[in-house]
């Protein structure tokens, strides 16, 4: 483990109520342990049947504008100010790759949540974390 | 998140490098945030081809011991007083039971070992334990 333990904690948010509770266990972690919080919604770039991309794009843009800025109010209703990222792709990829960048020492996630439909497609994202995280990774029950 | 955030960690031990080092993590854990640390092996009850029942579970409780007592020396070392407990039968299923028993808030786990025969036999025990732990779960990188 690092010196300082969490340097930055990096929790993923996909508007879920199981990703604000990860928030809520991070930001309580954050506070004891004095680590930075960046908070970051992936908009999946994988397009349902019968929508038009451009749309969709615009759809998904805006429900992340507004569950960030829900993120960010949850946040500092706790007393942690943090970072906030909005990124377009695919979820665990671009949450990999931004782990790296930032240099996070640890990913906090809720076990369920990134949609039904979206799970289904894509498998569990919390072990797909698990498995590609560069950092340890804590699964919020 | 409970109002102590951890009161009891509940780490899996099999030996491995990995599961060490998860121990070593836990520890770090334990003593910022006043936590009291479990230390759990579990002989699973899988028998590899071609070896007697009562040889081979003779050899794992063994097994299980010396890793045990390395496991309470390397939590010493660090300051932490642990509790042990060796355990048989199938290593999720006694772990989540365990967990749930013994009231823990937290599983550490290395995101390797328990043994690559078992880990091709049974799937990945990280993800399986994060999908079925009754409490939060952290995976160590």
């Amino acid at each position: 483990m690092r010196r300082s333990v969490y340097l930055k904690i990096l929790v993923p948010i996909d508007g879920s109520e199981f990703s604000f509770k990860a928030l809520l266990h991070a930001c309580e972690l954050a506070k004891l342990l004095n680590s930075k919080i960046l908070i970051v919604y992936v908009a999946e770039k994988l397009l349902p049947v019968n929508l038009d991309r451009n749309e969709y794009s615009k759809i998904l843009r805006k429900f992340g504008k507004k569950t960030l800025e829900k993120a960010r109010k949850i946040s500092l209703d706790k007393g942690v100010e943090p970072k906030i990222i909005q990124l377009e792709g695919n979820i665990v990829n671009e949450i990999v790759k931004c782990a790296k960048k930032e240099k996070c020492n640890l990913i906090v996630v809720g076990q369920k949540g990134f949609g039904k439909t979206l799970r289904f497609l894509l498998g569990s994202i919390s072990n797909k974390l698990a498995n590609k995280s560069p950092c340890s990774i804590l699964i919020v029950k």
